[in-house]
């Protein structure tokens, strides 16, 4: 079913965590599929970085699926009459978009199975995004079981198989190993409300975890942010 | 979390299968939503069919998501390469769209989680359709089992049900059902290749096996053919 090099698919954003995860898949000897969305998000530059990002890097190819979850509303990513917020929140926060990595890891699934690819490769990660039900190990071994029945693959040969290397690391962990890999943190975006060139607002969570990220790695954040960051300046 | 009457999410095409399942839903006392998908299919006329019919049966509301898994390929249904095939098939039908049913499950599942719903009705079968991994019961048990971990809902209260009402039945069975809820079935389009006006080619898999369910069910078949069946006028 494979030739001489395995097919890997790559849940892509752009951001941090999934161009880690890129140089990772990369790095193990895959041939890379990068697999993005435009799902209505409000952060359309996270794909004009993820293209140019995966090409560089070297994936075999990269498809943006078009998919309005608009539609169903339901977040602030997606709903225009719900603010991004710029305060942590407790429990689950407004940023959840319903059941986004099921739809994701089903498409992925379904792009694997037409590809001959074993393997998908998804950023979650159970440390720093623990409010997300769809970011826990638990949620992602019954996506497993779950595919292992849905699919052709699965009912006739080999199955596909879910890949979470990031699942539990924390935020600086992440860095570091991606710093490792030669990921290159300036081309990629976290902010869920950055520019069209790509310049974070510094300000919303996704922009909060990140710089703490950086400062728990004791490495330099080499993010273009467009608030100058004056927390912990003035003493 | 939800009113006087409980809000069901309908996953609904317009066709034989999908328009007794809505029927069920609703005389079942339930707030229907019914949810179709603009997937890249080449029977549109099932949409047009679907949005008359929901609207005619009572359904509070019909929501459209457009998804273009042409991007993936792999199935006569969304890939222009792939004929639609006029004999049976032995095994998977090329008409088999990868993953379809678990993209489609996902969505719903967002969309019920947005709305308060606790139950998603998809008409899966397991008796006409048995080529098909995502239509058996273990699958529909294991998609049960991720929604339980996926979900704002499973985490926090009520999880959502998955029903099938339709899977342990035959395809005459489906029918009897539906007429004695009183489903117009001239007014549902089963055909892998329906004109626009919803009139069906009687040749493809599809157009078989409802040809097959009504004479089954020693029920007249009110589809509208473009081709006048011959076989068995002869003699």
């Amino acid at each position: 079913m494979t030739g001489s090099t395995s097919k890997a698919v790559v849940l892509f954003s752009g951001g941090l965590d999934s161009t880690t995860l890129l140089a990772k898949a990369l790095a193990a000897g895959f041939e890379v599929y990068a697999l993005s969305f435009n799902y209505g998000q409000r952060h359309q530059s996270e794909l004009k970085a993820a293209l140019k990002l995966s090409k560089d890097m070297g994936a075999k190819d990269h498809k943006v699926i078009s998919l309005d979850l608009r539609a169903i509303g339901g977040s602030a990513l997606t709903d225009e009459e719900i603010d991004v917020p710029e305060v942590a929140s407790d429990g689950i926060p407004v940023t959840y978009v319903p059941a986004r990595n099921t739809v994701f890891l089903s498409i992925a699934m379904g792009y694997a199975e037409v590809l001959g690819a074993h393997s998908i490769f998804i950023g979650v990660n159970a440390v720093d995004y623990s409010g997300y039900p769809d970011c826990r190990p638990e949620y992602i071994a019954a996506f497993q079981q779950m595919a292992d029945l849905a699919t052709k693959e699965g009912v006739e040969g080999e199955s596909i198989r879910i890949e979470t290397p990031l699942v539990d690391l924390t935020k600086a962990e992440i860095i570091k190993l991606g710093l490792e890999l030669g990921v290159d943190y300036q081309k990629t975006v976290s902010c869920y409300q950055a520019d069209s060139e790509g310049v974070a607002c510094g300000k919303c969570d996704s922009c909060r975890l990140r710089q703490e990220g950086f400062r728990a790695a004791g490495v330099q954040d080499p993010t273009r942010y467009r608030v100058i960051e004056l927390r912990g300046s003035h003493n």
